[in-house]
């Protein structure tokens, strides 16, 4: 056992989040995880299990951060969606990590992510029968499009990617007043 | 030399879609391409050159597959959504092949690609000139939106996509009338 056990899975969980964000899971090779924390492969399935358990654990891990950084706010979605462009702006490695996830794991049910679901569409229920978001969209499809409109940017094809883009400002303009349209009574 | 070498082409091109689309460039595995088109693997090297080069191939021609299946009609977005939303739907691999391209490919400068996003931002553009579609955002910020919206529903986590859905012409009409409103005066 190493000396320190926390800090050892910390330094894996890094080293396997990097690893991971650029080669998903396929690609992902845990003897660079290994040497890059600094640690013992062996550890490494001793902690976690497979390297798709790895995964999981790094991209709950990542997700719990989310929804921490990013403050849910069902009566201000515009202002959600421009949080939650901040953050893809911030952390290109979230969005990575989510779209390997969607790619590699579609049977995923990770008890963080479904929790946290939940609790968005309760409380745009909520909103929607306290009168303060307009009822036009259910929870489910409000949820849909603000997701996809924070994505936007992020959703370019390398070729799109490779344009002249506007501002960043001006970007998360984009993401806001799409949102804001789509709520309007 | 095969007997029939664009059948045999045609044949690789199939095997490697449903490979890629699956398993993306990492994860894909030639031997096993090489067995569902029951051609040879040395003649998959001959034909294409690498892996990626095979996917590039696959990629290019779904690309252009796509572009002329679903018409671009600038003066027409919330229409021009609608239909990319059925291929997705139809077509799933479409989007898979694109999300691996995307996450694997960062660096791609497909000339098919480039030319397509070139004529479609040359015709938005135009419509604003012609006043027939409103300017409040640029060409390229309009087509990131409307892709974004398009993709929606195929952009949702595996624990969004457990959840009970709307019908799929109620998921249409989100795509529809969420650019209905984005491009509205």
């Amino acid at each position: 056992m190493p000396r320190d056990p926390d800090a050892t899975r910390a330094r894996i969980l890094d080293a396997a989040e990097q690893e991971f964000a650029d080669h998903g899971i396929a690609g992902a090779r845990v003897d660079r995880i290994a040497e890059n924390a600094q640690a013992n492969k062996a550890l490494i399935y001793r902690y976690f299990g497979s390297k798709e358990e790895l995964f999981d654990a790094v991209f709950a891990q990542r997700s719990v951060a989310f929804v921490e950084e990013v403050e849910f706010d069902a009566t201000d979605l515009p202002g959600y969606a421009g949080r939650a462009f901040d953050l893809y702006e911030q952390n290109p490695r979230t969005l990575r990590l989510a779209t390997w996830y969607q790619l590699e794991r579609p049977d995923g049910a990770l008890p963080e992510i479904m929790a946290s679901n939940d609790a968005k569409l309760t409380k745009i229920a909520q909103a929607q029968a306290a009168g303060t978001l307009p009822a036009t969209f259910s929870p489910l499809e409000l949820l849909t499009a603000v997701r996809a409109l924070s994505m936007g940017w992020t959703l370019h094809t390398p070729e799109l990617a490779q344009l002249e883009r506007p501002s960043r400002e001006r970007r998360r303009e984009l993401v806001v007043e799409g949102v804001r349209r789509l709520v309007a009574g």
